[in-house]
């Protein structure tokens, strides 16, 4: 079994500590990755904190990871070593499943996700990105095109392909008034690539203290929303608001900002039940939705419009000795945009 | 002025009763109606209550209004005296509005409701169809099918459209799971138009008290929502669920019953906020939406779709000095389906 070393959570109230592990023997199909580069997303911090009640411990966490391909197996044909490649929230899923749709593959019950999941084989507990290497099935590793640097391409993984999917979905485009609330890891990503989708990309932040980075990144506007008139001066703005923040919001002005048939879709889920009135949806046949990652098809597809566009997370990156110390400010939103783990730094 | 008469409210406390009114005179681009029959809506009653906190006495309600030509102005190209016609919940719109939109016209801020409101001149209260005439714009007459009762066409003026608009748009038809929710006025028209559509529909009630008139209506499956076990059987089941009902229900377990891409419709308020947890929107990409009445168009469409289907409403015909009564029976749900006022009763 490949050795992988790392950093674990043993604990929800311990700092992550260094760890190593045994990753499974791979298969004919698998492809086996040196990792370089891991995001934080905040998903690493409630899992490891169990804030979701369902970590099982130790966990690696790590799910925008970026490498190189180290070996593949016989069968394996998509990719060769040398090959720079991502993983993202999962690596496998229901392919046996009557109703397996490969469009949505991600809502399927039987998605194996990258950490604090089993695999198929029903034991082998996964292990994330915040490690040395990774033994993933060929069909959920993903292509990462040549022009885009390596460690700013991890965040494509998850914050990337969040946002990227609601905004295909709800096909923002020429003509269309998006709104992105928050502008952190998820936001930012949304601010990117919607703009290059040609929508008209409005940022709804509590404050005005990132709106030079908002339009430097191709917003075309940006509004505090601590500030009341906001919610006057956009009331039936937006054909699509997504919504990044994990936090309750006025769940109700913000759909009262949404055009006739608009769509407001959280991707950042908060705490407590979201109370809406019946009447910020009837009049107006308005929805509040909800979306989560993409599909491998997607996600490639995601990964090719960054690279034709040159789109990648804005981030900053640290050593893996730092990790806990990231975590904390991560809860402050004190990061611009995004946390990458130099995996290199493991061997220090 | 025409001289109309009816039956009003005159506070909200106290019944209606008889009164007799002047309507507006008529204009060029006007016709003029001899109300034969007018639905009892769950909304008149909120109305007349006062219970939207917006009533205006005194008020004849009446929008599920049903009747003949009697005039018509010299404008008028589309109808002539004689003619079999209905009229809806709205009587006027934005037409000067820069950003109407003819398709969505009864969600735009200009709307002139049928009754409690006030006519494009600024000043004159419009008053229902619990009366024996009404001057109404051409544009917003409609024309019921000939092979139609004119007495069960009534009640498609709002609930049937009520129904039809959110079928037709979140496209119920062959191959497409559809719940209906609630088998009352509104819901068993949802019954009739989506099995008309081809979409294979299950009516979710309360109890199976009304399941035999379910399946008769074109429901393929009939559920108790008092059951739990209906929770669990019909699980990740529906691509669409309409709620007609206007209470407090177990919201996330009915968003639960929705397949991936899924959503549910709210056409009936309730008078709370919606607890929704982003855990039954975010895995599955699902929507929670909302649908009121609609435009012109649309409801010409649904006419002429229930013509070809031979589809009108399961009414109960009451003379109009039993609308108090009938008013408590709506309340306790014991009507099947829908009261029917016959005006001619006036004259008794």
């Amino acid at each position: 079994m490949p050795i992988a070393r790392g950093y674990a959570a043993t604990d929800a109230s311990k700092p992550l500590t260094p760890f190593t592990f045994e990753r499974r023997e791979p298969n004919a199909d698998d492809v086996v990755i040196d990792i370089k580069f891991a995001g934080i997303c905040h998903s690493d911090i409630h899992t490891v904190r169990n804030e979701w009640k369902n970590a099982v411990y130790p966990i690696v966490p790590g799910h925008e990871i970026a490498g190189i391909v180290s070996a593949v197996g016989a069968n394996v044909t998509k990719f060769k070593v040398g090959d720079r490649v991502g993983v993202g929230c999962f690596v496998d899923s229901c392919v046996g499943c009557a109703t397996r749709d490969v469009d949505n593959e991600h809502y399927m019950p039987g998605l194996v996700q990258t950490y604090n999941s089993v695999e198929a084989d029903g034991k082998t507990a996964t292990q994330g990105g915040y490690s040395d290497s990774i033994v993933v099935k060929e069909g959920y590793v993903l292509s990462i095109p040549d022009n885009l640097p390596l460690d700013a391409s991890a965040p494509l993984l998850c914050a990337g392909i969040t946002l990227y999917s609601p905004l295909a979905h709800w096909k923002a485009g020429p003509g269309k008034k998006v709104a992105i609330v928050g502008m952190g890891g998820l936001g930012h990503m949304g601010v990117k690539i919607g703009a290059a989708m040609g929508a008209d990309i409005t940022v709804l932040s509590q404050t005005l203290s990132k709106k030079e980075d908002g339009l430097k990144l191709g917003a075309k506007e940006y509004y505090a929303t601590s500030d009341a008139s906001t919610f006057e001066k956009l009331a039936g703005t937006f054909d699509l608001i997504i919504c990044t923040a994990g936090v309750a919001i006025d769940w109700n002005a913000y759909l009262n900002l949404l055009k006739v048939d608009g769509s407001m879709v959280i991707v950042g889920a908060p705490e407590h039940a979201i109370p809406v009135h019946a009447f910020s949806l009837i009049p107006g046949r308005k929805s509040l939705s909800g979306s989560m990652i993409g599909s491998i098809k997607e996600t490639q597809e995601m990964l090719d419009f960054c690279g034709k566009h040159n789109i990648v997370s804005e981030i900053e990156k640290i050593n893996i000795q730092q990790v806990n110390e990231a975590y904390e400010r991560v809860l402050k939103s004190d990061v611009r945009y995004r946390f990458v783990i130099d995996i290199a730094s493991l061997a220090a």
